[in-house]
């Protein structure tokens, strides 16, 4: 199946138009006809190489919503015309530990979780494709039913902003009326604020931009810390049971530390370039720990989306031309996104230059389907 | 009752005879000959400031064994001859959630616990003075029974370096066949090895010195890990449920992040010094938890007592005599304790010298005994 993306050949440069091959749905796996895809800043980060690790070319996108076109022998849960969604990955061994207790992403298997762009996990020279493209083909096992109640565009955000700040607090256990603080209020913090509301927490937003206190209200957070504002961190201090950091750049973790009860957690979901001066002292003295979580399990996906149906939990989006993802990017890197871009796939399926542009590039690889 | 101790003025100090009152016992209280302190890490850095928080002048020693002289009125556990013990706290508010847990090192009071030197952990500008001394007064919740079958002198380092390095097993819920990774092997590093054993895990030893390996495997370490060694590092990545890092300095955690199992957890226990650069990919990518942990509460102290009592851990101790002190400050610096050394208290009760060249410093003070 003929697919055309957008992708870069190598960091630092613009994505542009690329066309491909993904091989047709064998058994147990579903094509989808790519309707929206969400933006994510792991996107910006992995296209500019700023992880040492993208495996080029990279054609980004994890937060994938469709329509299903076809569907392999045997596949049980999804028909032809259903809403799905993808999140960040793609496939995994089905049968360690962790994928067994629902946790592919840490899969121990060979290549680890295969990650729905930049390939396995455990990098084996292979390399996947995600949504900056027309279409895709996923095994039925990471293929996500939309709720009904949930508009295909307000979904997308939800397989990786809302599965990634929703486990921490799940794995940590976050109780009602438990202290939850949400470091960064961007497209990660804006799922996080209303997630922990709907958890029946009372939530700090903890932000560095002032100008942000009006939404992270609206959006439901109880209170808003700027964290310039040295009376009300003091404040604060020592009242948090977890929080969740979305912030995804290197940054100051110590005064969020402080912020932290006995015994609780700061879970870092976006950060994946260090700490530097972490304040060991405070950490000992009040018992927190600063905690990796990566993205969320399929079966607890499906439980986000369930809970953000249920709630009214929706992502705050501005839809995009998939022409316009470098002024996207651009806006990202200056925080002026509120919340989440989603690019309309429909601009690029109508793009008629694009497919005439596209450079053919390799063909992705899936890998096998097991389980 | 006067009392010779030895302390620093201020940072840099040796440290000298002093000599100051210990207010009689109150009720509730109990008055202890001490016989043996043990010399920890953090006795050093707190005599060279080396974490800004000092209270001059700056008795140390918080590893004590001795033999209860008086009690105070109302005083049930403890008899006159009794051989008992006083680890890092001297007192808590008793009333808080933590305290009700048994967990008073976290004590959320107003002054949270009261630690054996260098008074309240929330500073009011008092001061408490510690084991390197003659005699000590403590209220009975915070004294130890020292088990029948521990020699005194044995029983001193289990009072830190014991409870400090069981209590993360305990709360991170090390089970019979994990893997434990003990991070330096000092004095907490050699009774943590004996401790995981007897917890029924696999323990690995990793340590910087290669010199320290024969005594590792003699403390019962399953493996030994040099962290020089590449070949060890890779074959062991990802394999350790829980490490607890006892290292009391800064150091490069990232080596020791690659050796947790996703879901595992680095437990810092001595290091209030802080970290740069860390690999926060890498704890996201395989959701390991690095987290301080604080000593460990009453009951989990008499608790790691008694399994040294029945399982037939000792630490290997080194006696010396006070006016030594020095030296072994020294000795500590340059990491050539094998394990710790313990003060006999009777060197410094027989010098008649230490009585005449003490200074006169204001007395410690106790605070309230409440509960």
């Amino acid at each position: 199946m003929q697919v055309i993306g957008f992708g870069a050949k190598k960091a630092g440069k613009d994505l542009v138009p690329m066309i491909f091959d993904r091989q047709n749905p064998r058994a147990g796996e579903v094509a989808i006809d790519i309707t929206h895809c969400g933006v994510c800043h792991s996107d910006l980060h992995q296209v500019n190489d700023d992880w040492g690790n993208t495996v080029w070319p990279c054609i980004p996108g994890h937060e994938i919503v469709g329509t299903v076109t076809h569907v392999g022998e045997g596949v049980s849960k999804f028909s032809v015309g259903d809403t799905v969604g993808v999140g960040c990955m793609v496939n995994s061994c089905q049968e360690c530990e962790q994928c067994r207790m629902g946790e592919e992403q840490y899969c121990t298997g060979p290549r680890s979780v295969t990650l729905t762009y930049n390939g396995p996990k455990k990098p084996d020279g292979t390399n996947t494709y995600g949504g900056y493209s027309t279409a895709i083909i996923v095994r039925e096992e990471f293929v996500l039913a939309i709720p009904d109640k949930i508009d295909p565009r307000d979904a997308a955000p939800i397989l990786c902003a809302g599965i990634t700040t929703y486990q921490p607090m799940k794995y940590f256990g976050l109780k009602e009326g438990q202290v939850l603080g949400v470091a960064g209020i961007g497209g990660l913090g804006h799922m996080a604020i209303q997630i922990g509301k709907a958890m029946g927490a009372k939530v700090i937003a903890l932000t560095t931009s002032k100008g942000k206190k009006p939404a992270a209200e609206v959006l439901g957070a109880d209170e808003v810390i700027v964290m310039k504002d040295k009376d009300a961190l003091e404040k604060h201090a020592k009242s948090m049971d977890l929080i969740v950091n979305t912030i995804p750049y290197k940054h100051d973790l110590n005064p969020y530390i402080a912020l932290v009860k006995e015994k609780g957690t700061i879970a870092v979901v976006g950060n994946f370039l260090g700490f530097d001066d972490l304040d060991t002292a405070t950490m000992v003295f009040n018992h927190v720990g600063v905690a990796g979580s990566l993205i969320g399990g399929i079966a607890d996906t499906r439980e986000v989306l369930e809970m953000c149906a249920e709630h009214d939990i929706r992502p705050v989006t501005e839809l995009i031309e998939m022409r316009d993802i470098q002024k996207a990017f651009k806006r990202m890197k200056k925080e002026d996104v509120k919340f989440r871009h989603v690019i309309d796939m429909a601009t690029l399926k109508n793009d008629l230059k694009a497919e005439k542009e596209a450079i053919k590039v390799d063909d992705p690889v899936r890998g096998v389907v097991t389980g």
